[in-house]
């Protein structure tokens, strides 16, 4: 099952979607919004799901059109984002001549997001200045029941309940500063990005197996192919290990979004899901990063699509605009 | 004004309650929960003042049980937490023999908390383990309505609508470890605690100015006096500037918390706000810290009075208590 939010108020209108992303239907008498379906899913997926085998003839299906769809949850209570991907964390250290700890392995890294204002797939991204270095960061990320404190990776698995696509947008020259005082990232995530579809796990078919995606991730950025890492072979930390890290003194409420962190792989002609990846490997390669930061107008897609060729979420597909603040 | 949330659900029962924190009225009419509100404040302020003029003698009055109250925000989309009053931060340092950056007096520290789950004034603290080294931060906090990204710290001040006491809980041994990582806070910020009620800014009368409550906050520990530090004058950080920092790069929509950090006070004679202060006080004093952290029974109650003696926002009053992970 496929679902999407349409823009409206706060927290968008809930619409089941087709496999092909191609037609929609309204169920406000299921659940008017993401959040309702999720505070009461295992009520409420049997019902959807009657919808969505039947879009095809449905009196109320109509066109999909990703420009008129928010985030699958316009605003939530907890975005958490992992860096699954190790191999990603050592590069960026090795390209700064810094040691990675070895229990970096073990003990995944995660910050806590700020979820109270997601952009949807389409929409712009306003950032002030160029000057903050923007960056994008192609991710996976899932979507929780009520998940209890201490659940274990094993008893975790059970409460993944959607998955879809991120862009967690990042501004690298605020980073530094910001990780420097120690209390995590802040200024440097502004608002993070979504696909225009979350899914059961069942659409991915055998390509979600071990609490991965074994699929390719493929980012173009300004109309060409920036990367195309494989999502699976390298994401040290499976989902439920996340969704297992995150829950270790709180519970999660219904909701709650667990992110994979920028994929990678080791095999690096397989491309970066961020500008920042390509810089490391510039410096070590050059000794000097020469891809610049994004600018106004830069656009990046992001994408996943499965072994036939059918894009799983829809594609994030944004420019980067300036805002001006207001005072 | 001042205003609650009856345990209810999962977002609670908006209710107004009389100055003097007996009696309330549900306003289902008005709004039906405090995010509601906060989602259209300008137009419902006047419908729940009208309601706080005439709880004495309202048909619908009943005697306020704090017992039953939730977080005035049971779920909130943000909470950021602030660490405004600097000479704490220089405290810890020092006590590990460390120098605090200069810049720390002029670059707010703030963390992104989790906003999921809040507990209630009287709700135990489940922690799993006593090797945390669980500990209470007395704190205030600010709600505001939508704010725009890149706010200055003068309009910023039009955005805060209400003011709180938190008990932001925190897991000391957690800590260093979390932080080493360089991601931020994440497993140790267990679950944050409110005070029973949110208050309009007036309640404070001339006690609010210059962006800060001039009031002492006091923490009872066990029973016994642990400190009452006079929150206005070491605030290095205003709430304004600290709303206008979590706004530098993205938009805060309406119902953000924004934390003032421990209270803290350079004369060390008015007591602490959390454990951790007065251990640092031993160290460098002593050489090493003497008080230990909570166990599972401990309460600590956090309140703050009003030059008339009478409770603002009402006692968070609250034990740690062992919680037993599920599988």
């Amino acid at each position: 099952m496929k679902l999407a939010s349409l823009k409206d108020g706060r927290d968008g209108r809930l619409v089941v979607v087709d496999r092909n992303l191609q037609r929609a239907v309204e169920v406000p008498d299921i659940a008017k919004t993401m959040q309702q379906a999720l505070d009461n899913w295992e009520a409420m997926r049997p019902a959807l799901e009657q919808v969505a085998a039947r879009i095809d003839g449905h009196p109320g299906a109509f066109d999909l059109d990703t420009a008129k769809l928010a985030a699958p949850l316009p605003r939530a209570y907890q975005w958490v984002d992992g860096s699954a991907y190790v191999n990603h964390v050592e590069l960026v250290r090795k390209a700064r001549g810094a040691e990675m700890p070895q229990n970096f392995w073990t003990d995944p890294l995660m910050y806590q997001g700020c979820s109270d204002g997601m952009l949807g797939c389409n929409d712009d991204v306003p950032i002030e200045s160029e000057d903050w270095g923007i960056d994008f960061e192609a991710e996976l990320a899932v979507i929780t029941d009520d998940t209890p404190m201490g659940v274990s990776e094993q008893g975790a698995a059970a409460h993944i309940k959607l998955i879809t696509l991120v862009n967690d947008v990042s501004l690298r020259m605020l980073i530094p500063g910001e990780l420097g005082k120690g209390f995590g990232f802040l200024q440097s995530k502004p608002a993070t990005s979504f696909a225009p579809v979350v899914c059961t796990l069942d659409e991915l078919g055998d390509a979600w197996r071990d609490g991965r995606v074994h699929l390719p991730l493929c980012t173009d950025y300004n109309g060409e192919r920036f990367g195309a890492p494989e999502a699976g072979p390298d994401m040290t930390f499976s989902f439920p290990r996340l969704v297992s890290h995150a829950a270790k003194s709180r519970h999660l409420c219904a909701g709650t979004i667990v992110g994979s962190g920028t994929v990678s792989n080791e095999d690096r002609s397989r491309g970066s899901s961020c500008l920042a990846e390509r810089r490391m490997l510039e410096i070590i390669e050059h000794g000097a990063a020469k891809t610049p930061f994004m600018r106004f107008g830069d656009r990046v897609r992001i994408e996943m699509k499965d072994k036939d060729g059918v894009s799983i979420f829809g594609a994030i597909d944004q420019t980067i605009v300036r805002y001006e603040p207001q005072s």
